[in-house]
């Protein structure tokens, strides 16, 4: 290869992709990451950054420890990044409440608590009585809630950009607007990237390309494996702000950012790449959201958009070596996850590649070769 | 006055105030206009842009036979502004469906085609079947519908810009972003203006300042003589275009423009000046649009907006001599039928000026005297 | 292949990819048009319209008489267009004014006018005086100056929407966010493609994938075959319009759109997708603009955005079949004259898949073979 | 006054009068604030956000204490929001360097330090190789700077933002789209204000009107007492961002912004009230930009705007009672230093209104009476 030579090559700037190369290089690693466009501009924008572990994820869930063990490194991290950057992610522990908008819910809800206590993680039924005293803008249409005060939010633009800047920090190159038009493989061992900008070598090359990942299977992995999942959001202005706490409800999540506004959140339609904000999606949301909160009828739409997630067959993310192609790692599939396992799998990655040991923590479930597996079987 | 004289000065460069410019300004007068901000810049860009006679007027509404007047001058402007601008203002002959989407509401509409049709006016009564032939993509919620096939559409920005630029060419002097402080006023004739770029004399002033006229009134008939209604509104794509006609459905109208967007307006809320799109507002617009058009859930949502509209305490604009000043003229309360009454308000102001005698069209009822004289009465 | 079958497989949605596919579906042909975001969403949506066949093309140019043939075109497509899809791609004959700022051009433009006069083309010599009581407005710097009665201006958005709008009107089915990830080939004979939405089979798959084509060119041609060429560019208001010709001076032309504005471009920077406008590429293109044109110093800038057009190694468009898969044809690398030639590619590519006779028109010189035949040198 | 009671009212919600709402209401008074369109909407979302005073303001200049005493009110006035409100004002103690670009410039500064020095203020002269030492991005077309190692910034906007939330949080009662008509004034006493939502009583009107402030003053006074001075300026992203102190240069400040954006500004033009951003204006101030920092020029501008600052026609702000009529508060005129000056304005006024003692600080010579003396001079 007549190319420059690096040490990891990631190709995919969201958060994943940032929060790899901050590792590495932080390591001492020789980093390059390559986006299609600018880093940060696809879902990792879009992302309402909530940290919602408990709210989020069954408890039986593979990926609930992991969830949980990233979450609790944001306090570090968000220290570490503003050392380095003087970028603030703000990371707020506000809590969440989880409310029931009928009975039948009500019941649901109340049997996570139980699963969640039974392991003693803070959560807590509240009567409505209770939920409305506070958070007393919320409709009275309710019959309760949980209250987990654990869960937290980060702007996840800021995050992704702290991930770069402390990245190229250490070292890191970025070069944005770059086509990463094939791998260049030879025996089964892949050497580097072929680009516009021509071929770079490395020892190794980390797939972070979120829901634009299914180009990098074979074949008969394409169409499902990993599949876009749009969802559309908005921002709302309300003055005073009406709640303290992120409110998950019925289909319908709002996240009080630090500054004032509202995020609130997200409808899903699956297998589309288009951007675009639909009338029906956004209304629907719209219409949710002020079941919740009605005194948001009044609050100033800001703005909307739409981000593509990367869902994955099973649900569960596809991090580890690529089973048939030497020096490719895949880190892709973190679907409503991204920005919560960010730093987690910036870990989990580099320490794979610098191999040094660690816990499983869910590799095993989150490793390629499952789908890999399934295919030879399918083939037969 | 130490001040550049002019024939007339205009107050506001809305699509009523560069009518009026044109108008005089083809006939040799000197004019000055002026804009706190931009011109067209209010709700002349907000506007929906119908030419809704029929549709939006009862038969016997004192502004039916002035509205269905200046619609009738449309092709001749069109023709016009063309000529003189090179700009097309869009004009489109579409014709107009009044839906019912209840019997009630089929009752009252059939009662309508009745008084049209006693008046030889063009309007068919058509039912649930017909309507759908015409407009297949419509809900099969509805009772049927009137079809006015004279009703059409222009864009509102293209009119108002083509009239500036008409009036700029016959001498018009045009001042953006220029404050008029007061009237300048001797012995209860006004001399001229008074604006943060100085003073300006002439021997008429016309106050084309539509939601925001109230501060020329005297004191007792500030309040709610003119007011300001927000209106929302929104814009969205769709391709293929499913609709050909304007379609006037229950607090809801969609316009297809040329160019392949539609328009959907309007909300109402009064006595509000704040141009922000609230979630309440648009959201619930959005469910009525949804409800006549349903394939307009997978539309793109391109941009949403609001503007505010001068409502008068009669519903009737407020056009004519100021009865206690001499030399100021108002035209002004347009409401939601400023696009539509430009032309002729242009031509009856302008003839008022130049002394040319005209038939009443209405002159009387849109006189301003009528609220003095009731202030009179007021204040004994 | 599983998969629904096409006449045509369009690659690329803009201004050549409509056109041709606009053509095929007027014959009849089943088409698929894909793009991976908007359709004109790239360098079509970024170009200022300019058809400068004389301005832009030397007289020996093997383009000269195909672009000249192609803007020949346009009034008649422009009313197609119009009657098909009521769009109006705002055609201008308003000439252009290519103008010498030094003696050294002015020795260079006087030969330029000699030779197209030799061949009976309209294009006159002006002096300094000549051209400044044509355009009052310009700065006095000048010599002198070409005057091309026939150069013209369309509204590059409109045109590609138009040809978009048409095609679907005769049968072409768009789908937008479409990611090609491969051709499907077998013997090397194309069957069809693979896309993020799954497999489509086709006769014949055409490529007009603009400055991201060089994925499809075997390996050792991929670097500078066809490579990007940024184009920033702005936009301002002025009032009054202070030039009705477009003015071409230089390393900047000015173009006066109906409507009012003028559109100013265009810088140019190889190797580059970067799509962000740059502080040294605008500066010195305004500084640029206002020596030719003083006045533009008061002007509104109202937007500025940068394109990235698709150059070729030898500056000649690639259009024709792929020598060595059967069923695949190139129609890219038109560069800075892709609305220009737009209407002409499209017939040109239509009827060859047609296996309709037509004259050679330059097709010769457009071969894609004349790279391959390179490559075989290249790897002996 | 047929109308709710505030203790005092303030027109206009930029920075200062956002900054007076706070200290009043703080102290327990019933505050009214009304802006004519959103808080914060004019020229301080425009500013840079600079806290200059070595750099700004000339040592004798009778603003100098005040300012520094303003600048050194920040530390605290952030603490004090961000506990209020949550939100970080990103003030950043960076220093600034005001560097000669020619020798001439540099015998000036070198005056400036020697001034600066004999009060025992921090302020160094650096040789070129000094300067280039500390900022190595910096064009070597310099002959040397002076260290301002306590000059800072903060974002203009979240300052504003924080005023108005604190001051919301103590009880201010905020109207946004609200136009102050009149102030009602009986016996020279002033009793309220009238607008567009109707007549509010106070025993105090604060007018923070900034560069509107003329149509307060008597006709005599209102052309050049208080005047627009438009200011244009752009921001670009660079990635590393090449300095980390505010340069000041010849007719350019670069601000570095926490997130890593650099703010340049600002072009003067005065008795304008256009917001458009002019081509002659933006592309001067690039050139200057670039020739101070060359690297800038491939950077990406990302935005660019226009504010109207208020100057006076002495230089000093207006800030005092007014000496006709009762009841009536001026603070306005801060020309380039509203951002500077808000903390301690705010105390000014507070401070009076409540009737506590302060020390002088240039009060006097910020008095209105100053123009109204002059103007029974000038009316005799």
């Amino acid at each position: 290869l007549r190319a420059k030579f690096f040490d990891v090559i990631i190709v995919g700037g969201g958060v994943i992709g940032c929060s790899i190369a901050y590792q590495l290089s932080k390591q001492g690693k020789q980093v390059l990451l390559l986006d299609r466009g600018k880093v940060g501009g696809e879902s990792s924008q879009a992302a309402a950054g909530m940290l919602g572990v408990q709210a989020e994820l069954d408890i039986d869930n593979p990926l609930y420890k992991l969830a949980k063990r990233s979450r609790n490194l944001f306090p570090s991290i968000a220290e570490e990044l503003r050392e380095i950057t003087g970028r603030d992610i703000l990371l707020q522990h506000n809590g969440m409440l989880k409310i029931a908008q009928t009975e039948e819910a009500a019941i649901h809800l109340k049997e996570i608590v139980k699963q969640q206590q039974s392991l003693n993680e803070e959560a807590t039924w509240l009567t409505k009585e209770e939920v409305l005293q506070i958070e007393p803008s919320l409709s009275e249409h309710l019959v309760g809630g949980i209250h987990f005060p654990n869960e937290s939010n980060v702007s996840a633009v800021e995050l992704t950009t702290a991930f770069a800047e402390a990245a190229v920090h250490y070292g890191t190159r970025i070069k944005e607007y770059s086509y990463v038009e094939n791998l260049v493989i030879k025996n089964d061992i892949c050497k580097g990237i072929q680009t516009n900008y021509g071929e770079y070598a490395a020892e190794h090359v980390v797939l972070a390309t979120g829901a634009w990942s299914s180009k990098w299977l074979p074949d008969p992995l394409q169409t499902n494996t990993i599949y876009p999942v749009k969802g559309e959001a908005f921002l709302v202005r309300t003055n005073p702000v009406p709640i303290k706490k992120t409110i998950f409800g019925n289909g319908c999540y709002i996240v009080p950012k630090k500054g004032g506004e509202l995020l609130i959140g997200a409808t899903m339609k699956s297998h589309t790449f288009n951007k675009e904000v639909s009338l029906g999606g956004i209304s629907e949301l719209m219409q949710k959201a002020m079941e919740i909160l009605p005194c948001l009828s009044d609050a100033e739409v800001s703005s909307m958009w739409a981000g593509i997630r990367p869902m994955t067959s099973d649900g569960i993310p596809i991090i580890g070596p690529h089973p048939e192609i030497e020096g490719v790692t895949f880190a892709t599939g973190h679907f409503r996850n991204g920005i919560l396992l960010s730093p987690i799998t910036g870990h989990l990655v580099a320490n794979q590649l610098l191999g040094i040991e660690q816990e499983q923590l869910g590799l095993d479930v989150m490793n390629p070769n499952r789908f890999f597996r399934q295919e030879m079987v399918m083939s037969k």
